[in-house]
Formats: C-alpha cells, structure tokens, sequence
C-alpha cells in the first residue's frame, strides 16, 4: 500500500476575498468551489491545478485550527493532503509503522471527502492528512 | 495560460537520513532520487505520491536558505512547485499582474528542471516555484 498523488494542498488565509483575487491571478484560473465546513470552523474555496487542487482556509471563528494557526505562524501552506482509496486500511499500516493518527475514525470533510490526519511531530512538522472520496 | 499541476511539494528537513525513514514509511515507497544542488546549499531526496513528487531538502552549510529557514521556522512545508510549459512566459504573465519574481531569468533547479520562484509577499506567505522540464 502507499499514498497516492497530492490531492490538494491547503493554505491558510486571512482574507479569503483577497487571496482568492490573487490565487485566481497565479494560478490562471477561478476557483470551482466554495464551501463551509462548520466543524471544522472554516470556509473553503478550491481551485484547480492541473489534476490537483489547492484549498484556501480561512478561519470562521476564534478557536478554529486555522485561526491558531495564522495567528501563531502568519498566512501560508498548512497542510498537505494525499489521495487514497482505502482510508481506514491506509490508517491501520501507518499506525502499526508507529505514526499518531489525530482522529479515531475517518470524518467528513470538505470536497466530499473522508478524511484523518497524522500528527506533525511524525512527519517532520508537517499536518499531513489522507483523504479518500465519499461513496 | 495557467500554472499546471504540483510537480512537487518542498520540505525542510535537519536530517535527511531521518526523514528518509519517515517518508519512506509515510509514503509507502522509497526514494527514487537524491541530489545534491551547490548553488543552493541543498542536498535533495524525491518521492512520488501518485504523479506528484515530494522533494525533502536539507541545508549543506549554514547559509542557505534551508538552513535559515529551519532555524526561523523549524522543519515543515517550505515551497510549493507548479508545472508550467513556458516558464519564461509564465514569468512574464505574472510580472504583468504585479506579482514579484525573485530571479531576473530562470535557473537550474534540482531533478533536470528550469526554476523561478515568487515572492511569498504576493502570495499569502506561500514560497511558489514554477518549474519547467529541461530540454
């Protein structure tokens, strides 16, 4: 078993007005998607490039992840998520290779997805999540 | 025109003999690549994840850009690379939408490329490199 391609990397913004201004300019292209993800206490917007696809966060209210993020390290990459077809198999090997998985079970996500994370600290300071297309 | 797909993720890494055991076990597949690029005080270890790459990066000598980083920010996500087809054009497109390039022409990269990079300012605290195939 292994990841599959980068299916998106997330960015965490301040504004997303203004970044999605200037990630429509860089990239060449609008984005196709907005959406909130109330648990999670962000809204989305997903762009295309080539066949993957970058997602900017912005924070929704004080205590979200991206919040504490931008506000302990400033704009930029937060997270990079990898395809997979078999999320909870792909769980299972990466605990037994020793990885901590941030949530028991796989949960919704944005882009009707499922998805976890692995922690930072096991992949040299990078928020790592799998991400597997909801049946 | 438009920036194409992730040719590759960078990460900063202190030990890349380390973090080699990681992705390896991360990712579920060895490295196919490690190189060495002076200009930039980097040696260079690649993965593929689906039809993307991950290219960890760990400074040679203490004045590059890798070794600053870690230091300011520690060991994560450091640069995202787009593909492009005409890198020169490309460059010129997004001076023209005001973006800020930081090489004058293009330069070799590590993994038989052509690279530029943009300034992070411009795009939300992003590092983004556009990378073209060496003819």
């Amino acid at each position: 078993m292994a990841l599959g391609k980068i299916e998106h990397m997330g960015i965490a913004v301040k504004d997303l007005g203004e970044a999605e201004i200037r990630y429509t300019q860089l990239l060449g292209t609008a984005p196709y998607k907005r959406e909130e993800v109330e648990s999670e206490g962000v809204i989305t917007l997903f762009f295309r490039a080539g066949d993957n696809k970058i997602e900017l966060l912005q924070a929704t209210r004080p205590d979200s992840a991206i919040a504490r993020f931008v506000e302990k390290k400033g704009e930029g990459l937060h997270h990079i998520a990898y395809d997979v077809q078999d999320i909870e198999a792909e769980m299972e090997r990466l605990r037994n290779e020793g990885f901590t998985i941030l949530n028991e079970t796989p949960k919704p996500g944005a882009d009707n997805k499922m998805i976890c994370f692995v922690h930072p600290k096991d992949t040299h300071g990078v928020l790592t999540e799998l991400c597997m297309e909801r049946k």
